[in-house]
């Protein structure tokens, strides 16, 4: 699939010049992504677009194309077919196509199906591999191939270096949701790799994850999923993938009715929801309930170490988010608060301001607000030093009166003194609201975790934890035999 | 209350020049917000902060003085608190106190427990009524009153108009927290009143609900309660008020941990969570588990009419977020999917594309990603009119080639011309992030409620519904009885 990720050429066939149309954006965003390979728009009416000179049609380009992206009316598919057929008997060059239009299979008419199978003929004859169609297309933020036609919003070059997350979705919407929600982050996210593959006409789930089983550049394996019609063959790819590297899973048609919604959407049986979650747990495979939880999964796994355990200190300097947050631990079946050593327990009490509660109850410290920005971070360092203690939740209301840059800046050295293989996994709760993007966009941009609630950063720090659990049980299965 | 919130003459004992301090960020945000009352900064050090001239101590003023704000160090309770006694002796004028700093009961230290006494010392004397201490102040975005040290992040001039939303607080940094979470919305919260009651030393939750079941701005009541002690007083309360106003608490304390912390942070004892769910419950109070529940679920009671059951109708553009809407409907207790009229399932498919999906689950509808502004309003219009129908789900992923300020046009324009006999609660939920801005703004600002992620739309609609169902209750109770 290197070629799809990475291309040599991409054609555009339906690129248009009107900013209004799908098939602008998408070339758009790659020139705004500075995609440095060849784009070739189709289009016989425009000379160029955005500076790359447009052909009349897919038989005209001269020069290799590996990857075909159809955005153009669907009707049209028959006679873009046939020129594809010319090429392929003169050049033989394509690889992919990336058929983002609707109206195909999913539709259930008799139409939407013809074209569907006019559109595979081509491709299995001449062992083209398609993803979609009713798709938004593929990204690849390393290689800079963006083929979607979303506009975030936010601008490129306000984006973070590109992460280790690689997504893929089952629906163009939610796909784009995920996109514009990310883009919407303190720091945006850049996905590593961004799979729309709509009706899985030819690549699917089980094709992907095989694939980014082994690919470098993925750390993470983020999905939203209606269903699959081989479930056994799923079952397979996800535990054997999920000893590798975490996935994570947004299944919807958990109720009767979106199971039948899910029906009529791409035609996805979606299955016994009951199924589905014995065999993700089985797996290893992180389920998930809404795209906020996603994200924030995604990212920490993407930013830090697994825990060796559940036992998780919750450092606070403010009363009451510290009791909300203590509610959210215990209500997590992965997570339970350690008791801390003696000598941990005095260490932190010499650290910090007279009226600190240290410990009422175990695993729990209020710095107070009035805690210093030493305060916090050695608070922090005294907590994370101590063996019984796996991860750490760190909840702070930044006082009006504290600089929050230094705190920021605190944590930020804290994380950079502390060795590798000595690395805890730290989710830093910043709330909330505008104020505090300043910090948190230090801590980001140096790789550090941040969340707006402790119910976000408890529910990222209980699915690391069950995914380490999983993983921890499987190297023990494997010690016994 | 009314002098509390609408004082003639404010003074703030610990007022600073120094913009790092909270005591004078106090003064800052009433400069901000353009308090057109007196303001008096204790300060002997100063001329004036910020044009407001200092005075000396309380003694000093010449004028009346309804409030004193007390903002300073807490071991400076008996020199300001012997001013004071000498100021009731000769003028008698202040009425309230608001006692910001820290350091007191709370402390279940001696000296922590003497300087509440000796506050309270002087205000039983002469019948002064006390929030505090303890707590970051409080808020009328009426009379523009701003006695808190929180900095949003956000300019005032950003704000909306006033909201009918009370928001009270036993904790300062959650009521920090959701200052700065309702200042970073789309629309940043403009609350109607805000108080942080802190050790409640004297006003407490039964004194604020009984002033505000009958204070005319106030629409919804919102509060976070670690605990309060008198369990049979407060019930008799919540009980009465909430079948005036609907009353939303974020409780904490559900964990035995966490009631554990909440007795170290405030010395409340939580008590049973299974009694204060049951009391909730049976008093008609809406229960939240998060500041986003709890924010989103003030706004759409704040906004919306009430709906007369919970059969609540799903119109989407985006299948898979349709889907995964479905399932948040069907998760939530009060919420059914209706079936609508022959007839309206007859005017909804003229009035969509041909791909649409009407019904298939019932109560569902996928307009599809092509659909236009028209096919947008009109659905929604047509689904509203069906006498089955109680409420409206609106989910949308805008898609890139739809243009969103005539989208968000249209259904402003739908808002305007529903009479007021007429209206449903929509909970538009326009995913997400930075690029739908736009038209999530020019939403707000005319009275809509929108939402990031269908859950959130969801949760609002499932406490409408249940709120509404317990005024309908006890209706009919009254009605038999």
């Amino acid at each position: 699939m290197d070629k799809l990720f990475n291309p040599d050429g991409i054609a555009v066939v339906g690129a248009s010049a009107n900013p209004a149309k799908a098939g602008f954006v998408a070339i758009r965003n790659m020139r705004e992504k500075e995609y440095p390979g060849k784009v070739f728009p189709i289009n016989p009416n425009e000379k160029d677009i955005l500076g790359y000179p447009c052909h009349g049609s897919l038989k005209d380009i001269k020069e290799n194309v590996d990857l075909v992206v159809l955005i153009m009316p669907s009707r049209l598919i028959y006679d873009v077919m046939d020129d594809l057929d010319q090429r392929m008997e003169s050049k033989g060059d394509v690889k992919f196509i990336v058929c983002a239009a609707a109206d195909y299979a999913e539709t259930k008419t008799g139409e939407g199906i013809a074209r569907q199978k006019r559109l595979m003929k081509t491709a299995e004859k001449y062992h083209i591999r398609v993803i979609g169609p009713n798709c938004i297309g593929v990204i690849d933020n390393r290689s800079r191939v963006d083929t979607t036609f979303v506009d975030t919003g936010v601008p490129f070059s306000t984006f973070g270096a590109p992460t280790g997350i690689t997504f893929i979705s089952q629906s163009g919407a939610l796909a784009s949701a995920v996109l514009m929600e990310g883009a919407g982050r303190v720091v945006p996210v850049l996905y590593n790799k961004f799979i729309s593959i709509g009706n899985m006409a030819d690549i699917d789930f089980v094709d992907l994850i095989n694939y980014l089983e082994t690919d470098g550049t993925t750390k993470v394996i983020g999905i939203y999923m209606e269903g699959y019609k081989d479930g056994q063959k799923l079952a397979e790819t996800l535990k054997r993938a999920s000893l590798k590297k975490p996935i994570v899973i947004l299944k919807v048609g958990r109720s009767a009715l979106g199971a039948n919604a899910a029906n009529s959407h791409t035609g996805s049986m979606a299955g016994s929801d009951q199924v589905y979650d014995a065999v993700f747990k089985q797996c290893g495979v992180i389920r998930v309930d809404t795209i906020d939880e996603l994200i924030d999964t995604m990212q920490a796994f993407d930013q830090m170490p697994l825990p060796a355990g559940g036992n998780t200190f919750l450092l606070t300097q403010a009363g009451g988010p510290g009791i909300y947050c203590t509610d959210a631990i215990c209500a997590a079946d992965s997570l339970t608060m350690p008791s801390v050593s003696e000598k941990t327990r005095e260490k932190l009490t010499a650290s910090q301001l007279p009226m600190a509660n240290i410990c009422h109850p175990e695993g729990y410290a209020d710095i107070t607000a009035s805690a210093s920005v030493k305060n916090h971070v050695d608070g922090l360092r005294i907590v994370l030093e101590d063996e019984n203690v796996d991860a750490a939740v760190l909840v702070t209301v930044v006082p009006t009166f504290l600089p929050q840059e230094a705190l920021a800046e605190g944590f930020v050295a804290l994380d950079h003194e502390t060795p590798a293989e000595k690395k805890k996994p730290v989710y830093y709760c910043v709330m909330a609201g505008a104020y505090t993007t300043k910090a948190r966009k230090i801590m980001e941009r140096s790789g550090l975790c941040t969340f707006n609630t402790p119910e976000k950063a408890v529910k990222a720090a209980g699915n690391l934890c069950k995914y380490a659990m999983f993983r921890k049980r499987h190297g023990e299965e494997k010690a016994h035999g």
